[in-house]
């Protein structure tokens, strides 16, 4: 590990579940990390409180200025607020030598936003592969950052903002990965966005509908349960990075309908849908198996 | 509950998950189920061992006859091939008096089979929704069935057959549930078969495909872990049930993807896909919530 940048005094704005998972982590390590102290700061009344009864910081900031103060601003609320928080930033605050780094889902918007900084502010898109569909300072599990991939997507050329964003990551156990912002919300699209809007439409097409009723739930198995888990996750938020990368979302999920075409189209014929079925099967495997998060491994896919 | 109809010697034709998980809670409660000996028969080399030495069953089937000669045959094999041995039992050793069962995920084409069957044959079909996409004897949790609802479709008019199949579902620790067999497929589609089709595809179109490259696996979250979860099933059981309910999943498809166009047409409308999504949250909640199994819920959905 090369020599760490020290992130001083660390402010994390919003203390949702990967707020809270960040600030546990990082105050586990926060000598190694060169930070001094953890602000916290959440727009909702009690949501940093409960944080900081989770041990995620060090105190609450007294005020969204205290915390926009800080040496280093870790932004992890929802996608549009991430860009008006930084426009905020621009039309304000935002002190030269300062660190600025957000966790949303979606990485092109945000660096756009934050090419809007003056130079001297090091900027960098961040986001954390290791969030659950579970809310709130509650959901947090620190653990599932050791070994999870933390997507850097440079904003502009600035070493010491990578510098300081791989600090950060390394100090919460997780393995930084730079990667250019339309790249990675391209690749998400796939691997998380559209999967959500399909997890959404599942169980949305489950409820009652007109003539149709809604399903039984005592015919719903684990399986309702899994493909649907996404649906659990805070409309909100998902609105938010699922707005902010509508074109690739809409991408994956044009790619996503051939398949179901191809799959639908072999309903009659059981040795041809088994072919594909095994074909998705490895597909899924080489994904799964072959994913960088021990702690989000194992114990291999409980059953509740 | 009402008296227990003895099953007398059973045979769990097919060691897989679902009849190594029968055969595990059916011998913790032989007695009280008037049940004698269970004997275990699987085509698959080695299968029935694995079960056996798991404590499904008191013995190994010398041959396939055997196992059909018992007094109450369970056929937990996929959906073709119950039909197939059905098939066989019509052609030969079905001795009146004798109880049938089945436990697949497709029911319409099984009672209807039943129904050609010997009138003094006492058959109903049966789908303990107790299932995970964990194949094998391996994959067999009896503490699922703890709650699970039985569904018990009628092939024919015999309160015998339905006796002897509540018997079953309440020895092994399930709450029977009796439904019509084209009932419990258009619902079974709409709550199984269409999310196993969505996470078959969606692993499916993850994979390279002409000049798209595969997904990569280090940005691959616990949601696509989640909503793929059931493309990990084994293909020709996914298959076998899926072709025997074609018409049904394609149905609860086609209302799917309607649904999924109306989140689609709201990606550039963050408060609109808001509200979408909030409704599908609710849906969601109400369905899995209210489910039945306790086994099934808690600890609730586990992050690995």
């Amino acid at each position: 590990m090369r020599d760490p940048a020290p992130l001083g005094c660390v402010a994390i704005v919003g203390s949702g579940q990967i707020g809270t998972m960040l600030g546990l982590a990082l105050r586990a390590s926060a000598a190694t990390a060169g930070v001094r102290e953890i602000l916290l700061y959440d727009v909702r009344p009690g949501i940093a409180e409960e944080s900081l009864a989770r041990g995620a910081g060090d105190r609450l900031a007294g005020s969204l200025e205290e915390a926009l103060g800080a040496e280093s601003i870790i932004l992890a609320v929802p996608v549009p607020q991430i860009v008006d928080l930084i426009d905020h930033l621009v039309a304000g605050p935002a002190r030269p030598g300062k660190f600025v780094i957000d966790t949303g889902s979606a990485k092109d918007v945000v660096t756009e936003a934050m090419r809007r900084l003056p130079a001297g502010v090091h900027a960098v898109g961040g986001h954390p592969i290791a969030g659950t569909e579970r809310p709130g300072p509650a959901g947090a599990e620190p653990r599932r950052l050791g070994g999870a991939t933390f997507v850097l997507t440079p904003a502009r050329d600035d070493p010491e903002a990578l510098r300081r964003g791989r600090s950060l990551a390394e100090a919460v156990g997780a393995r930084p990965l730079v990667m250019d912002a339309i790249e990675h919300d391209r690749a998400l699209a796939v691997t998380s966005h559209a999967p959500h809007m399909v997890a959404f439409a599942l169980a949305l097409a489950a409820s009652a509908d007109g003539a149709q009723p809604a399903a039984r739930p005592d015919l719903v198995g684990s399986g309702f349960r899994g493909t649907t888990r996404l649906a659990a996750s805070d409309p909100a938020m998902a609105a938010g990075f699922l707005t902010a990368n509508a074109a690739a979302t809409r991408e994956a999920l044009a790619r996503f309908r051939r398949t179901l075409d191809r799959l639908e189209s072999s309903l009659d014929a059981p040795e041809a849908l088994g072919h594909l079925l095994a074909e998705a099967r490895v597909a899924r495997e080489a994904l799964v198996d072959a994913g960088p998060a021990p702690a989000d491994r194992a114990p291999q896919e409980p059953m509740p």
